[in-house]
């Protein structure tokens, strides 16, 4: 038994960030990449290939021990053809189809009698959820995209018209905010969960978390996780998972899950003695899982949106002499306008503090304050 | 400016350790090879060549924006070939030889007004220290190789004969305990200091550390940190540096340098804000130095030194079953009797589990027990 050979489908920011602990580890680790310019490419060894052709992702399976991937946008067949080729790929086709597909995971925590909004089906006749509601496509759709506030009639034919095939229709809840678990499973169905994480949302995108979520009740908390858990278990996950909810007065709504590690945990690289993405390593092959404890009260991240400024490596200048406490993370993406190209982290007991370090250096590396 | 490229001389695992927040930073980051299969060759992006050619490693050095080493045995005089081509090295070849020459860092740390053993350098006579002495080879000693203990003047003679060159010459000291201070400093002379590390050794090689020292007061504590600044002030370092010191009675004695990311600052990664790995990056590129705060009361960290057993893999699913909180490392070597191969650490408030725990896991490793 030597060290096995993790291959990664996918090459962004998760993979980059997934190649850390498994160089600590001693676990092989190769990313199968669009580009040699992509972000984890940059850093680590890649084969270059086209995550559509199941010829192409097959043969780099056959290289590895086990096989996993770091976005939505594997199809289903391919996944599939791993399996058939009798190589581990984790999560499943049978438990990622709940990452891909929204109605599937709607009937699911349905059926695991867990807290769905109210939700239907639409296939063009008048819905029976009141206006407005939230439309979503059923694939495809992240960080906002996909989503659609609908207000009234003409609206949904109109989407209805432009997509023409079933949409998952949605109560749009009035929630107070919105939190994520990240949850980790193994195929020997070991489960652990991370303290839940406030995202904070502009426009759909998640722009910082603190976790714990402050002022969150000890009954929710753990009522977040345990949900968290169920899912995890009930869709027989293999990995980690981030589980979205919202709270609802004082109850929680399952919002959207993904199967991978996620921006909300990106905080548990410095705020947790595992992080998220050592652990979904040693999920996947079948290791005992870590601490999920974390090393401070409050660990507070912000991402880097690409904005006005460029150079993101002249502002280190600034924010570390002015806070030596901040954790930076680049991605090695280009800037463009809203892209997520990096995020930094700081933890501490002084949550004030730390929500004030990190908007600063958010908003300094953004170019939108200059000093 | 965008994001600089560093290079590395040399690709075990202090370079392979580099590369994790040469990645977190965003910095290019390149390792100069013996081999394909070196420790840090194996996770980045590397060229071969031989450390000893200035030729090969001055063509590397002009690939990048600044230039590091990891290890002491560069010749001065390629150093000084990378600084003649105008391409920034740290330390400089000035600041070095008190790291490749135990005579010259004796010389120096006298001029300072530190304090150092009784020495002398003999190249012959009768030593005017009482036997039994330490005698060490000025150059290319460590893990103990190069250093003797000498009982009497045959054995002087003996040695004298067979180096022909000047020996150092040290009192041998009746010491408690040997510590370490890790101590950072940037060209613009920013400096700062973790704790000092309790360096606990078995047959001259560093087996376990623990950080803060246990037991030290306060006030040597401070003077061991003070120690290390001075030094790093008084040889213009630019990097990061190990200062070894021993406890004798109720003073410090300083015992050697090695300027460069150190064993004894491994527990860093883990237990501090920053580590040493982040610290020698943000120091070598004139960046604001990280926080050395730790996040925990206590850091102990394990070698894991190559035993019976030559799978380290198969371990772990005992070890991290045992303990979640463990952090392992591994470097990607093959397992040789007594070769440092990866190292262990935990980080928590309880000292005396936290030093059962890694000796348990160091011994488990090595196949000296088995459950």
């Amino acid at each position: 038994m030597s060290f096995p050979k993790v291959g990664v489908i996918g090459a962004g920011q998760l993979a980059r960030m997934l190649a850390v602990p498994a160089n600590y580890l001693g676990i092989e680790f190769e990313v199968f990449s669009q580009s040699a310019t992509d972000s984890a490419a940059q850093i680590c060894n890649f084969v270059i290939g086209d995550y559509r052709n199941s010829e192409e992702v097959v043969a780099f399976a056959k290289m590895c021990d086990v096989v996993t991937f770091e976005h939505e946008l594997i199809p289903q067949s391919v996944i599939k053809e791993i399996e058939k080729a009798g190589i581990k790929v984790y999560p499943s086709s049978e438990s990622f189809i709940f990452s891909q597909n929204k109605i599937e995971m709607r009937k699911r925590c349905e059926a695991l009698g867990l807290p769905n909004p109210r939700w239907e089906i639409h296939t063009g006749e008048n819905p029976s959820l009141e206006f407005p509601l939230i439309a979503k496509l059923p694939m495809g759709g992240y960080d906002g995209r996909g989503v659609y506030v609908i207000s009234n009639i003409d609206e949904l034919e109109n989407l209805y018209a432009t997509i023409k095939s079933p949409i998952l229709l949605e109560e749009k809840l009035d929630f107070s905010y919105e939190i994520s678990v990240m949850v980790a499973r193994s195929p020997h169905g070991q489960a652990a969960t991370w303290p839940a994480t406030l995202t904070v949302q502009t426009d759909g995108i998640c722009t910082s978390t603190i976790t714990p979520v402050p002022d969150l009740s000890e009954e929710l908390a753990i009522q977040a996780q345990s949900i968290a858990l169920a899912i995890a278990a009930g869709i027989s996950l293999v990995g980690v998972m981030a589980v979205e909810m919202f709270l609802v007065g004082d109850h929680l709504v399952i919002n959207e899950l993904a199967l991978r590690p996620h921006n909300s945990g990106h905080w548990s690289i410095e705020g947790a003695i595992t992080s998220q993405f050592e652990q979904h390593l040693r999920a996947i092959l079948d290791l005992p899982l870590g601490s999920t404890a974390m090393v401070a009260d409050y660990a507070v991240m912000g991402n880097l949106l690409g904005g006005d400024k460029s150079d993101m490596y002249r502002p280190y200048l600034h924010l570390m002499a002015r806070n030596p406490a901040l954790h930076f993370h680049q991605y090695g993406k280009e800037v463009r306008p809203g892209r997520k190209i990096g995020h930094v982290t700081a933890i501490g007991a002084d949550l004030l503090e730390l929500r004030n370090e990190i908007e600063h250096a958010v908003d300094y590396m953004s170019g939108a304050i200059d000093e």
